[in-house]
């Protein structure tokens, strides 16, 4: 098949790899400099030390190709979406890989076939062309607006052994699911600075994720008792790893917060105080880092 | 006035120093070093580089003196409160300078005269022997059971131009706000490593702070609008202040949090979920810290 990927952060560079085994790939950037990178050095992937050829481009150069991979983070996502409606023929599906919902709504306007997906892996985006594989996960897709046989074989065709993908028929609970274990887990080991496993592993942190897990299985309707179960096994599985949260927090970068927990906040009926309280305490870091 | 000064942390040093001026002062103390070193170099009070003699005494040869001056932390109160039972006659006054207020319920069976007392000094104790007077403020004390104008006029001569001492009559009030101002400030800075005046400066952590003083004020009855802004002053006047359960966290010594936000958790009749969420934060960064 011949895909596109849009975006090539740590997920972009990621599945630009792993998919170039078996299929056709063109990587859309918006650097000059990350097109060069790219088309000149291929993808290498740690920790294999490994290197895929791929084709570059520049994303007001996008093409018309069978399947989109929208890789680009919340933020950048409005704009590609008006570049895609410009660009795309509207048979073509559409594959969104972003965290949290807020972004679901923005797609009501899209005619294309949109699938919308999450994934587990950790990956740690070294540089331009450069990709640490830290994780190894699984890719989770399901159809939003098009009940297709057709899309379904053609999610099935991204799955390899060394790489899963499994279709997914019940995507908003998979989505909701994913941002439960995002709003649980990315503020608290960003705001104590820990690794994943200090959410079951310290009593106190532990106290105060279950109070996240109710808010947030409240608002998301999603069965209390089953989400942390669910969630204590995401953390011990992930208990050495470093929160993409925690990782935005250390460098100074802006984080997801206002797509995780701040979705809630916004869409919740009633008051969610300790999904507030990480939300306003992940923001304070934030102003604060900038400031010094 | 022949003074015992119970407790020779920062505030009791403080105290000793300022006090030896006009009254002939007692130290009494647990360690047999620290009874060596301030009697044999006097105590060293900083900025000024100043000493000042005083007697020094281990605890259990406390001996009969005019007024008792209890400056131990909240955990060591129920042996000094023993040891005060055993050796002082019960028409002899003792003020009390804790933090908190979970300690005057355990002074019921004291037969004493019993005062208590706030400071707002800011003071950091160097060594066994000196103390460093960060901020300069004063005392405000009250009478619980006793309502005495030889106490107050026994608390007035403890007053000088340099050492401010004040009688208050509403002491129970005077209590509850320095709690109130106590459960805002010592968590937040605590927990997101600032100086105070970032309670104010920095709007996310403002927002915080603002739900921490509505959520004190409705367990201890106080004025939410007038303890606002008396919070935010006292937050302007030491903003570049490092509270005290900061520089414990920092240290790695226990804090005052059971004392502080515990405490207003114990006693709600309703959920105080800011408070809550900032009294499992510290106890996770204590245990954390102990951990490593």
């Amino acid at each position: 098949m011949n895909i596109a990927i849009i975006g090539a952060g740590s997920t972009g560079l990621l599945l630009a790899a792993h998919l170039s085994n078996k299929h056709q790939i063109t990587c859309y950037v918006r650097r000059p400099e990350q097109q060069k990178e790219i088309s000149q050095r291929s993808i290498h992937l740690y920790p294999e030390n490994e290197r895929y050829s791929v084709h570059a481009e520049l994303i007001d150069r996008i093409d018309v190709h069978d399947l989109y991979i929208i890789c680009v983070k919340q933020p950048n996502l409005s704009d590609i979406i008006k570049t895609i409606y410009k660009n795309v023929p509207i048979d073509k599906p559409l594959l969104f890989l972003q965290n949290g919902m807020d972004h679901i709504a923005k797609l009501h306007d899209v005619k294309n076939p949109i699938l919308i997906g999450v994934l587990d892996h950790g990956a740690n985006r070294v540089n331009d062309y450069t990709v640490e594989h830290t994780g190894k996960g699984s890719i989770r897709i399901g159809a939003k607006n098009k009940e297709d046989k057709k899309l379904e074989s053609l999610i099935k065709s991204l799955h390899s052994n060394t790489f899963p993908v499994f279709w997914e028929n019940d995507w908003l609970r998979m989505v909701k699911k994913k941002l439960c274990v995002n709003a649980v887990i990315n503020p608290l080991t960003a705001l104590f600075n820990v690794v994943n496993g200090e959410i079951v592993a310290n009593d106190n942190i532990r106290f105060l994720a279950s109070k996240l897990c109710k808010e947030a299985c409240e608002v998301l309707q999603l069965d209390e008792e089953e989400m942390w179960v669910y969630i204590t096994e995401v953390a011990q599985k992930t208990k050495t790893n470093i929160s993409s949260m925690r990782k935005d927090v250390i460098h100074h970068a802006k984080t997801e917060i206002d797509a995780i927990s701040g979705y809630l906040v916004k869409v919740s009926q009633k008051e969610i105080p300790y999904t507030n309280f990480v939300y306003y305490a992940i923001k304070s870091l934030q102003t604060e880092r900038e400031d010094y």
